[in-house]
């Protein structure tokens, strides 16, 4: 039996993982704007590199409070949107509700806790290449597998829950692959090794993955960063029990590199963000996790340039 | 009795300060490009704060080969036209011309000792608001004044030379207050603690000077740059006798950042160079600074990290 979801942001993202968790046979309800009208009338479609699918009929919303309360909320929403979430969440949210972000950056979780007490809160780090090419309809043009964690409020590693294994099978029903992750801080940093460094260079150098690993000042900017955070995450363990650490192998960089360097060219999704004049997610992506290394007593400086720079970016283009 | 001088490179600050000379009594050569014909029949027009002149008549010339040796060569070329000056130097050069270049940056006396061998080479540290305006026209807007001191190859203060003197009777005949430096490399790094971070922060940010005091996140990064041009400049002074330094006062910052907040709103040379389409003078500015900076030991990260910034904005706007 599986359980019941509500896509609180229904984008590429949440839309492609919402999608596929209904075609495994789960209850889902999207909560959608712009395109309600389109799906409540035509469904989702999904063009896949794993095979096209058609959702002709889903539970569409245009507001929360239609909803009922369900056992697990994804979020979907950019960070940049979670000022709304206090009035959106609160039809959805029974006793024993879960939530789930996909959102991208650092230190979510415990800006969710501030919203859901002491309900259970996962994170999924989303490895995909999705957009949107239309009303109702997402593009999944690579990658779409999925690392799950469960939230700690004392930053501890969680384990694998119950909870998380029943999240687990409901996507597996809906092909999407997960990798269970028993410390979703260490994951959320190794997602950051890349994230730091190219979200923000391919904005402040208005360039592609390849373009960036082409340009050998550029490279350079992006070793740096991801030296820098190394640092972060080893700090961030400091705290842990004896025996336990966030160490990322150095090596890591440099497969990092050779492996974008390899990638199908590509526009990251601050970039994406940038063209398509949104808000950047910088306090998420480079905020939490500059304050996070900055607590742990690690020095970031490349981080701290990056994301003063991103900050005056922003606000330079009437957003921050 | 004034020396004779030669000007190699007259746009706005070699011609400017080239008319200056002449204007007090000195000989003076010009060597100019596409306004040789313009100037060879009018002269030259400097519109200046301090008071309009006009040159009717000056020694204008479209190539070095027919000047004749001098007593000093100012350099008013843009550093990043240097590679020219093995050709353009060799009539100039008597067996005792002096050297002044009125470059922007670091370093350029020891590049300039490789093409005039042991010739005195002379700073002059241009502190103007100037540019050109039309063929011969040069608009002068603000301040006016020179630093001038002398280069030694082991980068020992060289104190205040005769030469030094003459030349400074030769500026003040033509109006030019001139303050004398013993330290020429403890006032380069001076003038850079305002190059460094405003010149390559107009232009990452596109800014004016105005624009950037008034961003938060801005000011932020010119400060940490800052504090690695005085970090850079202590370094640079360990190798001094004992009693000596290059200590830029930390309080310089706070005075400099006030200034720059105070003063009419301007682009730098930099920002125009870009917004010209010119080649940026990254290796002149940041790239000797940063290199000096690393072999005394010093940890620079902020400079390093704009400097492979503007290195890659300058190779990809097909200039680097």
């Amino acid at each position: 039996m599986s359980l019941r979801y509500a896509v609180v942001g229904t984008g590429a993202v949440g839309g492609y993982y919402g999608a596929r968790l209904q075609q495994g046979g789960a209850e889902v309800h999207f909560l959608l704007h712009r395109d309600y009208d389109h799906v409540l009338k035509s469904g989702l479609v999904v063009q896949s590199i794993a095979g096209d699918f058609v959702l002709p009929q889903v539970q569409a919303h245009c507001t929360t409070a239609t909803m009922p309360p369900v056992d697990v909320v994804v979020i979907g929403l950019k960070t940049t949107q979670n000022a709304l979430l206090p009035n959106l969440l609160p039809p959805l949210l029974g006793p024993k509700t879960a939530i789930l972000t996909l959102q991208n950056g650092f230190g979510i979780e415990a800006e969710l806790a501030a919203w859901v007490g002491d309900r259970p809160i996962l994170g999924g780090l989303c490895v995909i290449c999705a957009n949107k090419v239309g009303p109702g309809a997402i593009r999944h043009l690579d990658y779409g597998n999925l690392l799950l964690g469960q939230h700690r409020p004392d930053h501890q590693p969680a384990g694998i829950s119950p909870l998380l294994e029943q999240i687990v099978q409901d996507f597996a029903a809906g092909q999407v692959t997960v990798d269970k992750v028993e410390d979703l801080r260490l994951a959320r940093w190794r997602k950051l090794l890349w994230n730091i460094p190219f979200n923000g260079l391919s904005v402040v150098m208005a360039a592609t993955t390849d373009e960036m690993m082409a340009d050998p000042n550029i490279r350079q900017l992006a070793e740096w960063l991801m030296a820098d955070v190394l640092e972060a995450a080893q700090h961030d363990g400091d705290t842990l029990s004896p025996g336990q650490n966030r160490h990322l192998p150095p090596a890591l960089v440099a497969q990092m590199l050779a492996h974008t360097e390899q990638m199908t060219p590509y526009r990251t999704s601050m970039k994406i963000d940038f063209d398509e004049g949104r808000p950047l997610e910088v306090e998420a992506i480079y905020g939490n996790a500059l304050r996070t290394a900055q607590a742990a007593g690690a020095t970031v400086p490349r981080i701290e340039m990056l994301y003063h720079w991103l900050k005056a970016i922003d606000r330079r283009r009437g957003k921050g």
